[in-house]
């Protein structure tokens, strides 16, 4: 039984649906962002965060099969580009970890030095990564000789094995990837999707035989980003982080963050180049076609949650959820009309649905014994794109009202129901791509003066619901100056800089760098 | 892009199988099935156990794509029934295992005191849980307030939701499952996928308004277990486990075993009905139409990894692993042969594989640059159903040749192989059906004497590779003696009695209870 094929199956949603009209509270409106999100969150029933731990949301039935359908994006480009799926343990002893500080202190105190990393001896201990994980201490009654850790990521577990698979210029590339859960002890407020202890997790890493295929990886990952992001009608904003900002170990990190209504910025994936760096730490080494032994490099690619979050954010509003066709767990709902005047219209309806899921799409019936005005509710708060009406009259007609999530409401001959919604979901995905756009064209602007120190206080003039694009290329204590200044963070270098120099915001000196500066999430 | 979708990109399998022909060392006999099963189970690259936790494999490519086929088995079973899916937290914590404990200590009093449990207070604590889990106590530098453990299995985090979400009779029955990792610290010795510490684990949750409704759904259980047993090819023997192997909290248990080779017998799927007994411990009540409030009554469903284990020790032989179609990752590779003399060769195996999979099968091609018989090794290690070679006089003949992993070799008209392959595919299924049933009934055999009492030291008429059906019902002491004398374990009372009584064989009373005696794992 494929995907597409369990969704038939839903179509006694209706009945659980039930107990969540109940949740005919008012939905604030999206201009109170802050108070909006979490809200639609629970109404429209994607988790339930009143379990007994904080950050830790049991996930619902919709909110699953929405986040099940971007894992299947995300699978399917990986499989596309050569990945294999793999699992690996959730728990990492903690010697594993002192490999990985050993190697973070290693870069810490090569940048400190300005030595070149390669330089150095695995001699230091760093406590960072300790802060930041859950730790397993006991077993039963008993204490482990061996504390383990649940993985905040899987680095540690993972290059502990590639180092037994790869031996010899054959095996690679070796491309993998892991769709699992993984753990943070935050102590940030937690929010659902966006900022949670128990994170839903997508990681790939992949091992090549030099720089180059890392590089390469890098750029194919850059692509899947944005082939996930155009599926699920997202604008992002791509930039190289700064130094300070990159992953542990890494040589570089790029990231995509999405822009939220409320101008703060969401980091939904981020790819990091690792070169040989995480290889010596775990002595992952090959055999070259000449026989010498060559370190390998790396690359991982992560994303998780949060680009449902990102969805929930950029999409929905006052009305509730908008879910963009990519994803959105039913695609059409069917609603039977006066169907006790019409012995024939129960039948029809679920004629149609049929249809419309054996040509592939998502489609389930909504036959509660409820006023047709509820159901509009009930599936409007859930963003399905399309909701369909059909009566005794549509039967007559031979035609159907097609309602959009997005507006408006088109007639549809039932004979090409299936092609015409097609039609239809894709235009509401670039109608959802034209309206984010838009709303990020407004919320990234530029910003408002040219130089920092000319004001001595820019709070006036400076909104902290706006990302601004600066022309920057200071070093790091120019950008210390400029994050305390703004108040605002620096998320980092674009890939596309300005066509002509600017003045650097900071020093003043003439660049083409473009960055972004953010309130980030 | 749906599962079956997914397997066309593993053609690039063949490269990263090259890493493992090198495991053309010799796969013990399966006669000596101790030896064998952890052998093949690395051999065909299900799972690689050298991660540095024992009983935490990586699951490999190969062995993920079979059990994510397994939980599309049981996904489907779950949505075609009415269950919804759900993702609950991993952790717990510990206060709602105190409640759990007093459930079993309630319980476990009113057994000893043959007192209706619905009589006992709460009042005691019991630590037998807290013996089987893993214990996280310190969030980074910090020792947690509450310290939290792995989930064993979720009824504790379940049933605080339920709690808050069955309201009224209109909220039941409500059918929930998920697919998930469970821990459970184990100190017995480990085994891949049959003895673990994270433990790929399937578990269904279900709350009703009565008994009868309960009562319906372990039914519904029963029948859905017996379906996946099908598509797996397993037969199983069903049996009610007595009271003392009864699940903590649970009215009765009932479990599906399979018999391995070695004839000891594996749990792989077990119900519980648990009347209103967790109900009472988790406050989970409604509202009836009458405004009366009513206790819940409760089931549960689970099975695991065992599944693949159990799949792997019954099917496999000493060539390797046999897939039963329904899970198999591939259900053809297609092979070509001397490509090099005929360029019409390589497109041909493509469009061959194209059509297999456009027509819903798995399909690979294997184009690996090395001689045929090593390809037809590999893929007979890995236990793929059918095997197809395509070569120029193929073309010419517009033929091709399937070899079965069953046995024996079929000519195929290349016009009709996706209709000639599935009907192969079934009678390779109908094939494993019958070995397996062959095998367990040489397995399980009628007790050599009447009387256990008849024999002074049984252990020379007793063989512990076999399965005993034997007359038995004795009491709590009877079953006790009986496990005693014969060092074997009562599996548990089968739904299908002796048509005539047969003497007890403990008490020697007539009755027509059939129960089962085995070396389990």
């Amino acid at each position: 039984m494929d995907l597409n094929e369990s969704f038939k199956h839903y179509s006694i949603w209706g009945k659980n649906m039930a107990n969540h009209s109940k949740a005919k509270r008012g939905i604030p409106p999206k201009s109170d962002f802050n108070s909006w999100y979490p809200a639609i969150v629970e109404i429209a029933d994607l988790v339930d965060k009143r379990y007994p731990i904080k950050g830790m949301d049991v996930w619902k039935p919709y909110g699953l099969s929405a986040m099940n359908l971007i894992d299947q994006l995300a699978r399917g480009e990986m499989l596309r580009t050569g990945h294999h799926e793999y699992r690996f343990p959730l728990l990492v002893p903690e010697g594993l970890l002192d490999k990985e500080n050993r190697l973070v202190s290693r870069l810490k105190a090569a940048r400190e030095a300005g030595v070149d990393p390669s330089e150095l001896r695995l001699d230091e201990e760093e406590s960072g990564f300790k802060k930041e994980v859950y730790w397993v201490t006991h077993g039963g009654e008993n204490k482990l000789e061996i504390p383990m850790f649940l993985r905040p990521t899987s680095e540690t577990p993972m290059y502990t094995m590639f180092s037994l698979w790869v031996r010899s210029h054959a095996d690679l590339p070796l491309k993998t990837f892991q769709i699992v859960n993984t753990f943070r002890y935050e102590t940030k407020q937690t929010r659902s999707f966006i900022r949670v202890r128990e994170i839903h997790f997508f990681e790939a890493h992949t091992v090549h035989a030099d720089q180059h295929g890392a590089d390469m990886q890098i750029q194919e990952d850059a692509e899947m980003v944005q082939r996930i992001m155009h599926d699920l009608c997202l604008p992002s904003l791509v930039s190289k982080r700064p130094v300070w900002d990159t992953f542990p170990g890494a040589w570089y990190t790029k990231a995509a963050d999405v822009v939220m209504p409320n101008g703060r910025t969401l980091q939904v994936a981020t790819y990091h180049h690792y070169r040989d760096q995480w290889a010596g730490a775990f002595d992952l080494s090959y055999e070259d076609p000449n026989g010498e032994t060559q370190m390998c490099h790396q690359t991982t690619f992560g994303m998780s949650e949060r680009l449902l979050g990102a969805v929930v954010g950029m999409h929905g509003d006052d009305k509730g959820l908008v879910m963009p066709p990519s994803i959105a767990p039913f695609q059409v709902v069917v609603m039977p009309v006066a169907s006790h005047s019409d012995g024939n219209v129960i039948p029809a309806v679920q004629a149609l649905a049929a249809d419309l899921n054996s040509s592939g799409l998502r489609a389930t019936v909504d036959s509660r014994d409820v006023r047709p005005g509820v159901k509009h509710y009930d599936w409007e708060i859930k963003g399905v794109p399309i909701r369909v009406e059909l009566g005794p009259r549509d039967l007559k007609s031979s035609k159907c009202v097609a309602t959009l999530r997005t507006g408006g409401k088109v007639e549809i001959d039932l004979d090409e129901a299936p092609e015409k919604i097609r039609v239809l979901l894709l235009e509401i995905s670039d109608e959802l791509r034209n309206r984010a756009n838009s709303l990020v064209s407004d919320l990234v602007q530029e910003f408002p003066i040219e130089n920092l120190d000319s004001k001595d206080n820019p709070d006036s003039i400076i909104d902290d619901g706006i990302v601004y694009e600066i022309a920057f290329d200071g070093n790091d204590s120019d950008a210390e100056f400029l994050e305390r200044k703004t108040g605002l963070t620096l998320l980092g270098e674009c890939d596309d800089p300005f066509v002509e120099p600017r003045k650097c915001l900071v020093t003043n000196n003439p660049t083409t760098k473009k960055q972004y500066i953010a309130r980030m999430y």
